[in-house]
């Protein structure tokens, strides 16, 4: 299990997003609330959009909160869509190819959750895997191959609908091996221009996500808290746990269902896993 | 803040006291319960003794829980006298160097607690390190430093009047600072021989320490257990928090006293700050 | 490209094989005169057998030539059979599960070359990996793979056979998407009992090979060198490259050859890839 | 002995100082040509100035030639003065306090050299440390203490001078030690608007430093080379060893001469060391 944040909006820096907040991501890494563990120490990644043609991603196997250059690079990489991921593994290697988020070409992804009974499935999920995109998997998780299975059906051009037939995958495939609940998962994805978020769970237990509510309405609730000037309307997180306990500032993500941030009004819509074959 | 344990008895696999009982070390880098901070991820070290000249150390920066290696060792390394250390850091960079134990000729050394106000002390108390010991300092923790002030002081010779200069000219230092209470520690020490032991703090609170009790009272407690089948008579292990929680095992190391682990009889003496001076 | 060593024989303390020899493999790591690379510093392993079930192996990301732990531990574990790898990575991430020597049960694996066009073969080559062996794949390289191959096609019971089936194997493999060579290597294994080496390549380039002239040889022609008074008769070492320049010391093993060193008279056989499928 | 390299001038990606060049300094750390070991994989570092207070630093211990965070970072960070260092250890551990730049304030500071007799003089040359500067020391090298003794003597009013009374302070330190030849350095040090390089050994052996041309005489001699378009007229770098062997590009810096790029004229000085009492 893990904890992951990530934003749309005014460009920020980077240490406003993970330091600042008072239920930042690294407090998480050493006290998360909601998670399935308090410690979220197995590596961490940050990515970020900017001028150039892919987003920069910098991931590392130390824990979080003492991380000097993760601090550095906090206080000097200014963006406006930023993903942060802090690693519980659940049993693949601590390794920097295995810390979120995952990138293919302009896409970045950061994933909370796990496949139940993975290494069972790991070899029928690789095989789904389109060959061209195989050769981008580096690392061994559930999470990074769940993205090449998005992108096999059809990221590039319908990233919900491939993020709903990569579950229905999974799910098709752990059931074949006799697995009751096969997935559990909130997930983001992006390409610089939209930021997709999904929460989903074969189960009944669904791990917990929340959006932020608009800037306007922060600022109306808390009109003397600094931190929230520099946000504009459009400015939205997408968060595992909030950074914070001010009543009206996270709204929950309902189980089942999937989320859009982009300029304009953002989509709230169901979240149905399909056979990627129908 | 930091968790250690401190072995000498029976040669044991390293694995038989890191990984095998119910709330090891390995399971108090991640839940700690008497400690300051639950976590303690910001690196290890082992010790130990064999037949050769020098004791062994392995030490690195990588949270215990997940270390591959660690692991490893512990499942083929054996010795009748042994260190493991897990670090909190308290200030000072998470770098092998200012990893536990530390190491001087035979001796092995491990803290934990703190010198309050330490940035401000640190120069004075690097003075007052014999110039011979100074070039084996190599991290930059106060508790490198504490140990190397107690080797400027007799350690050889006298070790525990050696440890009481040491927490003396700590003391003495830090009040001329201004600090109120300066010293917070329980160490151990050993040359391979015998381990000593003490538990120390300037103010009224004071880091716990435990010392195992005599192998066949525990196992006259607890006859079918057989993980304590191995251990001889004049095992002990001596551990900032008790390894599991059954009654009649774990004995609590009085404050401002110390502990000779030896063969034939244990001595448990006062331990009183002295100045090196005097 | 990388550099290897394989050890059977008198129990050596790893020391005695990795920082002793006037080119040893730790000189290796900075300077190799026949490898591919000067430098192999993309990370090393050592891997010893000793009373316990399984072998012990250590791995680590950094150079080993300044590696601090792999010093200690070469200074304090003896074992009659030992393996040592430093690694130039050919394009495979640097990550301990990419370091070698790879470990299956009893089985321990170390690798030096290439598969020409991996990165295109991978997938084709993972679809013939036994589903039951295919979970023990932790990394991403070429030479992980090729161990998990042969122990796939009978490494535990006929372990050239197995070696040589797996080359043939990757030979038909690379050959099928347009390789004309596909296939460079030196490999060592060992079960603890018995140690196999193979030196073999598709095309005319081959990697170098050597195996130390027995101990009553050496100690001829140099009496009063007492660095060769530990090794017993039937002690060997299986070498990328010569730790020394000493004349009548290193044997080069011949291309398309193989060799089981093993208690008694050592095997020397030649190396011929077949079909799995044969 | 070390590599580094010092850019001032129009901003660039940092991919375009260490990855563009024929001989890069990430080929320097795998080949370098003109220091004392061709190998320099203990750890690097890279420093840049932006519009925030501090320039932001990023070092680590693994070597540069494979590290993809470097590479990510290169490719995403733009600045106008740059400091990048790749670090071959003469004896200090290989961690991420050892690795330059240095900073203190808005201060960078990178070295190429040492102190000979470092481990004996060393206690005594941090004695020389101002109170107030010591608390910054947090490695363990010859360089840091450098960078630390020429904060004391005034590096914030006079930068060169206070380079030359470290200079003067290290040899009479030296000399008092006995050490015939105590210093060989090339520093540069910044505050982020001007960028000083200096040039000196206490014997005839000093190592190499070379500046590069203006842009417009390079643009002269190549004008088909686009790698040379971005460069403004004021853009200079200043480097251990030429990043290529362009005649016209590279001048040597004369032994025992200082430089200082700045808006307008650079400046070319002579460097004599001399004692801070004076």
């Amino acid at each position: 299990m893990c904890r992951w944040l990530a934003y749309s909006g005014s460009p920020v820096l980077i240490e406003q997003l993970l330091y600042t907040p008072v239920h930042s991501l690294i407090d998480q890494s050493l006290h998360s609330q909601l998670g399935a563990e308090t410690t979220n120490g197995d590596g961490f990644g940050i990515g970020w959009y900017d001028e150039t043609r892919k987003p920069g991603i910098f991931r590392s196997i130390e824990p979080a909160w003492n991380d000097r250059n993760l601090h550095e690079l906090a206080r000097h990489i200014r963006s406006p869509v930023v993903f942060a991921h802090i690693r519980a593994s659940s049993g693949s290697p601590v390794q920097q190819t295995n810390c979120h988020p995952f990138r293919h070409g302009r896409w970045l992804f950061a994933h909370n959750g796990f496949i139940d009974g993975y290494f069972d499935l790991r070899r029928d999920l690789l095989l789904a895997v389109d060959p061209e995109v195989f050769r981008g998997i580096e690392g061994t998780t559930d999470s990074e191959l769940m993205f090449h299975l998005a992108l096999s059906f059809g990221l590039d051009d319908e990233p919900l609908r491939a993020l709903e037939r990569m579950a229905g995958f999974v799910e098709e495939t752990g059931r074949r091996h006799g697995i009751a609940e096969p997935l559990q998962m909130t997930v983001a994805v992006s390409d610089g221009e939209r930021l997709y978020a999904a929460r989903y769970a074969s189960g009944p237990v669904v791990n917990s996500l929340f959006v932020s509510a608009d800037a306007s309405s922060v600022r109306a609730l808390y009109p003397d808290d600094e931190r929230f000037a520099p946000f504009s309307e459009e400015s939205r997180a997408v968060v595992s746990e909030p950074l914070g306990d001010l009543p009206g500032v996270w709204h929950e993500v309902p189980a089942g269902s999937a989320l859009v941030v982009q300029a304009g009004e953002d989509e709230h819509v169901s979240f149905t896993p399909r056979s990627p074959s129908a």
